[in-house]
């Protein structure tokens, strides 16, 4: 697999934060760790912040997604789909544990970094917002009840997803019991 | 109103935190916000971890409390108790952001440094085990009901109130509807 030396560098910085935090983060060692220069680092990415930018919307693509065409080529519903992607915030791979790090990270940096923060909260919504939409399509196909405020359910359970990986990551809370806290709490909300 | 010096250092700390996070917090400028010399500071809590572990209880004192105390003198029931301190945990005063960025801080350094992790993942059982305890005497004067189980239900809702605080924090929801999602969760949940 030919990997660009742009998602190189991403995959490098995902990685240094999972290790070490942003407070930890070293341009100069995300380019050592990506084989590359530390100029072609600035070249991509213009600066630190430019590079935890792109780092956060690379990680973002790596979460579970949940999109209308799965639902088109499945045979479950929207609510079994939608249970089944929440529940993949909380998985067991490494790869998984790496993600939610990296986002715990840049949520806590983004409280001080305006610019950060801006970009986040608008990444932040627009997860929700598909959550909802996907909410709606479980409306439509009988899954999830009529009566539930879409955009509303969708901000309460992201919200929710966000802070049983903070406490799974802090350690107060095992994976496991974060998974079924969320599936009881789906199960209560949202189906028809 | 005479504050020890241990206790400025300890304001001084979350001051700097809340300003600057974790990641920018400096000995020497929270001795000098508390006006103490930088050894006072070593004297009391030994290294930049001790003074983080101690700022981590401060803060924890500082949050709303729920003590079955509160209930024997009020005339409200436990559930209606139990949402006002929540509820006040995303308050408006600048002492409960304060407090939430140190608590969210923390939280995200806990994630990389074992010793921090050990005792943050402490307090935070304990706080959960607190509101257990609360919704058990719900379930005793009648406003909680039965069937729920006490400590799932802390849980969950310690981990979607830190969710939404981080959320808050980091700008995708507003302190009013970050509070609103939590009294619909709430009484959606918990009353008899």
């Amino acid at each position: 697999v030919k990997v660009s030396k742009r998602e190189a560098i991403l995959d490098a910085a995902a990685a240094a934060i999972a290790d070490h935090g942003v407070r930890g983060l070293r341009v100069e060692d995300v380019a050592e760790r990506a084989g590359v220069v530390v100029s072609l680092l600035y070249y991509y990415f213009g600066s630190r912040t430019g590079l935890l930018r792109a780092t956060m919307h690379h990680s973002n693509e790596r979460a579970p997604t949940l999109s209308p065409a799965d639902l088109e080529e499945s045979d479950r519903t929207a609510f079994e789909l939608l249970e089944q992607a929440m529940l993949a915030e909380l998985g067991s791979s490494d790869a998984v544990r790496q993600n939610c790090v990296v986002w715990n990270e840049l949520n806590a940096s983004a409280v001080f970094d305006p610019e950060l923060r801006k970009e986040f909260a608008a990444v932040a919504k627009k997860w929700s917002r598909e959550v909802a939409a996907f909410i709606r399509l479980g409306q439509h196909d009988g899954s999830i009840r009529d009566g539930a405020d879409a955009q509303e359910e969708a901000d309460l359970l992201t919200s929710l997803v966000e802070g049983l990986i903070m406490r799974w990551l802090a350690g107060s809370l095992t994976r496991e019991r974060a998974r079924r806290l969320l599936r009881t709490s789906l199960r209560d909300r949202l189906p028809a």
